[in-house]
């Protein structure tokens, strides 16, 4: 007997599969992992979710599972649905998910990149709704991002749009893996934040970040730096500042380009440090034009680590004709 | 009798009103030119441009005025049809131009922001035909910019959106009269390249600029080092050079975010220096991302200073219902 119907929300990253089954209110009835073990291939993995799939649909009887939406660390093309170059997937160029996990289970699939499946889920379900337009931000070891705009996904020409952490906020800047220099990535990510505090060190500045790295300038994370702000530590201190700072010319670089109505900025360092938010909206307004500085259209993300989960249940409730479709 | 239906297009700037009486593929059958006269107030200007209209569809008879198509230098709201602020049109602030030119002229008149409309002429009837999606940038005394996404003119929250002149890049760069610094339009728009050239003459370098500008610094424009240029000035050939690194800059930055099939650059100074485009071109590329490198979409405008117009054309008929709608 059904009950209920519902989907099932991927959000596939390098390390782990996470899986939920999403009801069209955006309510999560069961939520599982499972390893990605991205070298052992894509089908492979595509079998590993259809078991995740299988054993959550046991464990909740009643829900019938009408599609499948996945947000995957990687760009994709959400039209040809395939995968291209993901850092983080080798192996995995040129596959098509979606496609091989709904041979496994009869159910259509979509499937598009997971920094703008973020945005949709915070649009859909979280700080966005009733937005027309939203730009958001994730900060880790890389920054990503990913636009809603007019009520849509925007991918762009090649669904590659929103690589937020590619705009470029310091023409000086180091090169980035990217293959461009001076990108917000290098100098706001987690490893843009530790190779900053690493140099310092390794030039011979004292800081407790090292003892806290127990001694090995090699151990120094953006985390390290966020407990060692706590204790007033000024190498810490003032690599967070400058991070904030270049992530504020990223905000009011998007501001001028988009004019959104809200920019959501995910990740670990943007909620746990107390400096690196006041920098970034000090330099957002510096930067900003005129009558943009009294506002700033800016906050952090009330999703966490589920919007691109959620993001993923709304695009497959779209395209199932359950609410607006996001896509095109 | 009427043998062809036509709209009046306009482009509206702070020193002159451009009009002319365009068909649905984009001919220009008449135009003619009237000063703005901004500072003598919104509804005389109006006036004006009514009796712009009359002269010009006397001059060919059998033409029907359908509607009007308006492309106004400064910030719009295109759903109130207001203005907001425009520089370049003191005490126009608040004043809707379309509705006061329909009291005067009984046909429906839509308005928008100049830049976003030149991107709109491009797109329908210039290099873009046939693309979803295109950025343009528009390099005079500022730099100006429109987006269209997804085959619709984009702009934002409050139609401000496409400012390209203020994407930040240069952090530690000068103030910009945005209020911002380190915008684009500081590092190349012609004012921003002249001040570039003006600076150095102060510190006392020597140039045929100098010469060429009677020996008075302060008459020194970009123009004046596009001419120093084609004799291989060094002064004038690093500042243009330079100016063309940052128009590079904010090219990859555009390219990461949007992923636009075209990004259009407009003005004299893109298309008369022999220095400036290469170097936009190599920036773009060190500063884009791997798989970027290798192809540029970016090209010059094919409309010129028409691009506007034939925007505002474009935005009318689709409005009345002959191709399709270019607003939301």
């Amino acid at each position: 007997m059904v009950d209920q119907q519902a989907v099932f929300a991927v959000d596939l990253g390098g390390t782990r599969m996470r899986g939920a089954l999403i009801s069209p209110e955006g309510d999560v009835l069961v939520r599982d992992t499972v390893p990605t073990q991205a070298s052992r291939g894509e089908p492979a993995a595509m079998r590993r979710l259809a078991g995740l799939l299988e054993r959550m649909s046991t464990a909740v009887p009643g829900v019938e599972v009408a599609g499948i939406g996945m947000a995957l660390a990687g760009p994709v093309d959400p039209v040809a649905a395939t995968v291209h170059n993901p850092p983080n997937l080798p192996t995995w160029d040129g596959t098509s998910p979606t496609a091989d996990l709904s041979t496994n289970v009869s159910v259509p699939a979509w499937v598009h990149n997971d920094a703008s499946l973020a945005a949709l889920g915070e649009f859909v379900y979280g700080i966005g709704q009733g937005m027309s337009n939203l730009v958001m931000v994730t900060l880790g070891t890389g920054v990503g991002g990913g636009l809603v705009l007019d009520g849509k996904v925007y991918g762009g020409l090649r669904g590659f749009a929103g690589e937020i952490g590619h705009l470029v906020v310091e023409p000086a800047g180091p090169p980035c893996p990217c293959g461009g220099c001076g990108c917000l990535e290098v100098m706001a990510s987690g490893t843009g934040l530790a190779r900053m505090a690493r140099e310092r060190l390794e030039a011979g500045e004292s800081s407790i970040v090292l003892s806290m790295a127990r001694g090995e300038i090699s151990r120094v994370r953006a985390e390290t730096l966020v407990r060692a702000e706590a204790r007033a530590d000024r190498l810490a201190s003032e690599v967070l500042r400058a991070g904030g700072r270049y992530l504020g010319i990223g905000v009011a670089t998007l501001r001028s380009v988009l004019d959104p109505e809200m920019i959501v900025i995910g990740g670990g360092v943007a909620s746990n440090s107390h400096i690196f938010w006041p920098a970034m909206a000090a330099s957002a307004r510096v930067h900003g034009m005129r009558g943009d500085k009294a506002t700033l259209p800016v906050t952090p993300t009330v999703l966490g680590d589920d919007a691109g989960l959620l993001g993923a249940a709304a695009m497959a409730w779209g395209e199932l004709g359950v609410g607006p479709s996001y896509l095109k």
